[in-house]
């Protein structure tokens, strides 16, 4: 995603959308209470004041991601009625991220500053929101309406990813780091992860990209072919326990292992470890508080710097986002996501063959953020969702802890600069054959 | 005060502060219930999100000063007994201002993170610490328990100001304005400012700092002689229809009038009319929300480089607090101080003779911020209170709206950097004979 | 190129350099006399002073090209010879651009800071080195010393080309705008650009990168297959009057054009036109001075973020490198290039069909920098040259009017981050088919 | 002095110099033509690219201080005749220092940038100016012309010291080090400094500041009454062999020791000794290269915060500037000054009392910079020499090795901003009796 840990935005979705199969599966009035009522339930273990904490630029209040993602559905569906009153016209204002073509937005580090609206009122608009959308989905038929609904839930489940993501780093930033919730990581002893293996992956012209019924945002289009070249792929994620041998091998002390951008970081920031790892490298912190690291688990909140450095240590290097999406298209959506209620990457359980393509951490790629063959941004303001940001980000794959099931999937592309640490992101190895 | 917004530190206070005549008037047990509820009733407008906001490194969350407050006594006073146990060591931590002595403290413009502990357990920990306080006061007689409990209100009170002047920042920060409270400001007609005039001065050898019973700060003292030179002081301070007209005349875009450091921040900040002024020079944010300016009340919210330049173009000089001080001693401290629950400036009552010089606004004297002849600073970390801040700032005299009565004498030195805008803080001229 | 204005490194350069055709042509040790001669001709119309400066941390001073090229070639050649001793181990350091495997190195935006060694002392040690390399050179059959030194003058070329565009934003910085010859750009009437036409580009699989015999830098290679969609290429590259029209048209203004990263630089730095136009849109400074704009030839100094802007707003794109590349890889390798003396674009001439993909201006593409598939880094310390770059920049291809001619070639790919704009870069139109 | 390593300004001067004892000594036009001659011969020993460094924006480049001291002459008296043609009006600009009422200036941080104007062209525009002076001179009566080209004498003299103290931090920022010139700090055995005592100062109403004849800058002006308190000034400078045991001492790691300002600076910049001092403790860096510290010479290159702490650390305190200038006012004004030759600071020689008032090094006082009771800046723009810069800075008086004898004197008020290193400053102790 973007700096402003906000994206999406649909290629045709109105059209694409209706015949969503997991959206088509349910009636789409009651998708949107569930996805909803989603969002709230992420909230409730967080008071009012937690719920203020804008912990640095890149990250947002979880006051501000309630509001916004309410917003999206009075700017995008409900004033596309002449007649409708949005909330408060000022409202408009505090909680537009990015859309510069509706008109003017707060700036994106000052959103911590806004006591006002209050989290009640902010409940109060969404509870407001979602009786006028009530009302609009009752006798809904048109298409081009639930497209753009569908894509009002899509983007409502990515900040609901980043609620958690942006909490876990405000809570860690706190001196005296306190748990999200304790429910969060409830374990039992962890199972060891099964051993890494190299697996050959498909090679020739294979197609890439969203096409078909279903939602997908209009990055993962058109579909396309590309040429892939001899590679195997890994069999699981690169583990904590992997991850300690290079950081024992003296990983961050040589420029050697780095690229100039991530060395100059690493410089900079004073790299050791992951971000969340404990500097005596036995805990780290999670949503449940500070915890003992899982060797077996995959590693997490590594930058890009970090994965590269890691892959190139290792005599291996990432995968393409092709070469990915060519090995997960033909495997099941499931996975440690955001329903397992983990909300922590876990070690990948006894099977064997391709593993945790889904869930448990985003992947990070060898793949620039740009766009596909043929691209085209949605016309007016919703264009503004993906395309802009194609510059200076890396493509992630795949979906992590914090991602819900319905909204991830083989051709979803997610974008972070290389620097960014505070998703659940970490890597898989490829090799050249 | 200090840019951390944290200054005092009594000298010799222990002795002193047993005989304070107002402190004295009352037991000291009564007057610490009473300062310390008088905080939580300035913080009672507020919710837990207003506490929360730091909207700039100068400023702290209503609840950091709530706890900090609290944290002083814990520290300096009943830590003085072994026996007694902290709420919380890491609190320790997160609500030490700047006293390096003592330990550790959280980094101060990091403090707006701080979600944990809630409002509800900081005025928890105040009601412990102030039970534990109560116990120790019920048979007090130890003139150095006494001497720092009253250093401790004495700093509580400056919070007090600094909560009402943070809100007023952060609230003002929100595009949405809101009011602190609706009380605030009320008004009735405003009256009309008396005609300023300009009241000869002491001339000649003159003792100024604090000496004899009651409290004060260690660096309104020692007591000593100073020269002043044929002078004559403003019956009243410079009122917004004054200042509105060095605007008009084209002040701000006159770099002669500018100290150089003063017009570099001009250029670089867009200043071009005091902070909390609208653009169209008519009406002002206050806590009670934007109001019209009045012309006739003084001028607030200045910087040094501000009150500096308009008493050049004015023709005339700021005074130097020796002056300032020979003028004051004589009036009684009265004036629209915290009590009158105005919040806000004034214009000056009919009365003729030497006006305002309590309450109302700060005024900046010529006189940057350094030690008295023979300052010595109290030994021990409460030694860090005042003296360590002495360097790049001016002193202000005389207590604002926002300051406590039982906190201002004609003794008090208050000191802010010279580009510091969000105090109530104006100015009165002087001039050479 | 990189931050540093530094970049190549060989592929297995060794085996390839010995064949290389426009360097087989000359026996090796004329190359090197001429290709160094060329460089001091290029700073000879400059003082010592002119070579000082450093005008931001981007460019280097003169001075320091003299004597970085020169290290190139005593660090890498002829200190492999473990009696030689270096001019003075202390400039090992100096002039050390970013090796890290080598040692340490002085801070580059320091550089402007070396008033020693003076430039006679550079001069002598340029004297120095081509000393000990003609005499190493005059009896050589050693292929691996052939692929150095053939590296060591592409390095040496790449700096010639930074001499100027680093030189031409010192004087540009001068409130004076001198010239830095007034040979350059000399002109007669300009000739009229031959209309824009796009011509349908190759389909299908095609091979793109460096192969077989001639040197070329390691990120060139390997050749390898791309699959290339239906697509046409302009017949030239965007005029100043075409780029005008943009400007005319608000294309600074209105953010719908610009990826998001663009549009904030172009808000911070108030871009409102290409580096070196001036306000009034007529003139432009140039390394013959000022001089009025010529709308026939080709727009420069453009960062990427303005091309891609352009390109958007005229309903087009960017090529890719793999598009660029099939269609100039036919084309013979002449055009306004540094030998043409005029040092600064000119119209196209009178042909038809494809023209200008050599000379004139580099032509950002769509396509960021990475490697290519397969792509190994020289081991040791060369490794260093071209692959740790592969982040956050973007491809340019086809040289300009500042790049020699033995310099460039079809596969020659050149990067710099978006927002850089010193260089001389503009860029070439495509569209989908 | 400023920040800008530049200032001055005549009180009155236009008919006190004109009797000025030193300048009255010789002819006008004579002394003219040896201070001019002066600056020359301390630019002597460097080459023109030494003279093009800016190592800091405080700092300046050589060649920029002869052209500047040169436009002093051209702007504020050649001027004055309408039919005077500027060598160049652009060089107005470019040389206008911070004089904002006779027009805009070249920004000062990028001064290291003008490679043009070359050295040759500023001496060439030298003695046209001169030429033109001395025209003047031959037959002036004029009083007002005499004042006005004795500051521009004394302004020059200013420059004399900033063009050695900016070359040496300059010279020192080149990791070779190079020597300003040999014969400075050219020494024979160092002799053994006197112990240093406690000397009591005078008590009671003194008189300071400057009157009666011979030139002076405005801000030593109007003379005033002072109280001085019962005092002891220390008889000689501190060494370093004194300062040496500060920093064994744990000095610079207790904050205690610090003002919260200096406290900072210490963190942010890792000081660990004074400025050019080597790790070592053992060398340091002089105008003659790196040469072994003497310990019985006075330390020098301090800021204030650190001769602050020293102070507070010996249980002493600096002296104010009253104090030091009754003291030093009825001492001859001779010692390690410019015409010396030496160019660093030597221990006091044998004899007793009080020593080393002038030359050696500037001596940081307890006084910032303000103006005295009275001060009036001269009206026009060299009103702008002084005045505005009184904000946060600290007085320094008495004149270093690199001052010249004819500028300074015991009025004299030297000024820079506490954490300023580069000048030739140090300490003398004081205290209270």
């Amino acid at each position: 995603m973007r700096r402003d840990s906000e994206r999406s935005a649909p290629g045709q979705q109105e059209t694409r959308a209706a015949a969503a199969p997991s959206a088509a599966a349910e009636p789409l009035a009651g998708r949107y209470r569930r996805v909803r009522q989603a969002t709230l339930a992420l909230a409730a273990p967080l008071g009012a004041e937690d719920l203020m904490v804008q912990s640095m630029p890149d990250a947002s209040p979880g006051k501000w991601h309630l509001a916004h993602t309410t917003w999206f559905f009075e700017q995008f569906v409900l004033m596309r009625d002449a007649a409708y009153r949005p909330r408060d016209p000022a409202w408009l204002v505090l909680f537009n991220s990015y859309y510069q073509t509706v008109g003017p937005m707060h700036a994106r580090p000052r959103r911590g500053l806004l006591s006002r609206p209050s989290l009640e009122e902010v409940l109060d608009y969404r509870r407001r929101v979602d009786d006028a959308m009530d009302a609009l989905l009752a006798h809904a038929g048109d298409p081009a309406l639930a497209g753009l609904v569908e894509l009002g839930l899509q983007h409502e489940q990515q900040h609901q990813e980043l609620l958690l993501t942006d909490i876990k780093h405000a809570l860690w930033c706190n001196p005296l780091q306190p748990a999200y919730a304790a429910r969060a990581a409830a374990a039992g002893a962890p199972p060891a992860a099964t051993p890494m293996r190299f697996v050959a992956g498909r090679e020739g012209v294979a197609e890439i990209g969203h096409a078909g019924a279903g939602f997908a945002f209009d990055n993962e289009t058109p579909r396309h072919r590309q040429l892939l070249r001899p590679h195997a792929i890994a069999s699981r994620p690169v583990t904590n326990a992997e991850y300690r041998a290079f950081v024992d091998d003296g990983g961050y002390r040589d420029p050697a292992l780095w690229l100039s951008d991530g060395w100059a970081v690493v410089q900079a920031e004073q790299w050791r470890h992951p971000l969340y790892w404990q500097d005596d490298l036995a805990g780290e912190f999670t949503l449940a508080g500070v915890r003992e690291l899982d060797p077996q688990a995959p590693v997490c909140h590594l930058s890009y710097f970090e994965a590269d450095a890691f892959a190139r240590w290792a005599g291996a290097r990432l995968p393409t986002e092709a070469e990915w999406e060519a090995s997960a298209a033909a495997l099941p959506v499931q996975g440690n996501l955001l329903e397992s209620g983990v909300l922590h990457p876990r070690a990948a359980a006894g099977a064997t063959g391709l593993q945790q393509f889904y869930g448990d951490i985003w992947e990070w790629t060898a793949s620039p953020y740009v766009s596909y063959p043929g691209f085209r941004p949605l016309p007016g303001a919703l264009g503004e969702y993906n395309g802009k940001f194609m510059n200076g980000q890396w493509v992630l794959r795949g979906g992590s802890c914090a991602t819900p099931r319905t909204h991830i999937r083989a051709s979803y592309r997610n974008f972070f600069p290389p620097q960014a640490r505070w998703q659940f992101a970490g890597l898989r190895l490829a090799q050249d054959r």
